[in-house]
């Protein structure tokens, strides 16, 4: 896990034990790093799955993993960013590592399912979807690479 | 499956299907039952457990269920409504039946896991959770008939 990059966030959340079914916290109104309401979605991501690399202009994302486990890759080619060139890489689950990840526009994003069946992943975004405000670059090209261990 | 009753509103929910993963909607700023966002939270619930009966005096719940299964049980104790004394029943799961589960304040609510293992609710609330907006009755004791099947 690398220091964080600017415009990246990392927020522990609550999780309420009760023995009829927890309660997990994941975004209010007045916390720091809330800026907008525009939409919340699901993003399911099978085990080995890879969804990515997408880089936002506008959105900024609020994610929050409520089952499985997914490893979030974020790398920064802003020329003058002092994390210029440099990953960021994080696992969120609910059981090991429960928080939100923010992430503001101007980052290249993949995410990968590292849990068996289907991880699912909340974004709490900021605008509602618009396919003009995010560019793609697929994984496989191999133009971002996209670190392994 | 009972006529809707005043207050509340069930809206199909898109699921676009990905052989990465699912993508499944939730709630947009611009849908007709968004009002105001407080906070996202989720609360889990074990199969055959119940939680409830719980009326809110402000929030507005806007729930939606991405994994798992529940039976969602609201109780109208309204004098002066339509459907005073009576229940409406909704089963929410994303495989049978993925809509979002809009419920207004002054209504009874509990509800039930019905699937195996932790269900999992998201609640995209009004306004953020403050105990003293809303009361609760113990299913267990009986005040509100939990209906049974």
């Amino acid at each position: 896990m690398g220091q964080l990059m600017q415009g990246v966030a990392l927020t522990p959340l609550k999780i309420i034990t009760n023995e009829l079914g927890n309660v997990m916290h994941a975004l209010k109104k007045s916390e720091d790093t809330f800026t907008s309401f525009g939409e919340v979605y699901f993003s399911l991501i099978k085990e080995g799955a890879r969804k990515g690399w997408k880089k936002h202009h506008d959105m900024v994302l609020n994610i929050v993993v409520p089952y499985g486990k997914i490893r979030f890759t974020i790398f920064d080619d802003r020329v003058d960013s002092s994390s210029y060139k440099q990953y960021s890489i994080f696992e969120l689950s609910p059981s090991e590592n429960y928080q939100r990840l923010t992430i503001h526009p101007g980052l290249w994003v993949a995410f990968e399912g590292i849990y068996k069946g289907d991880s699912i992943l909340l974004n709490i975004s900021s605008i509602e979807h618009d396919p003009n405000e995010a560019e793609t670059c697929s994984i496989d090209s191999g133009i971002i690479e996209y670190p392994t261990f």
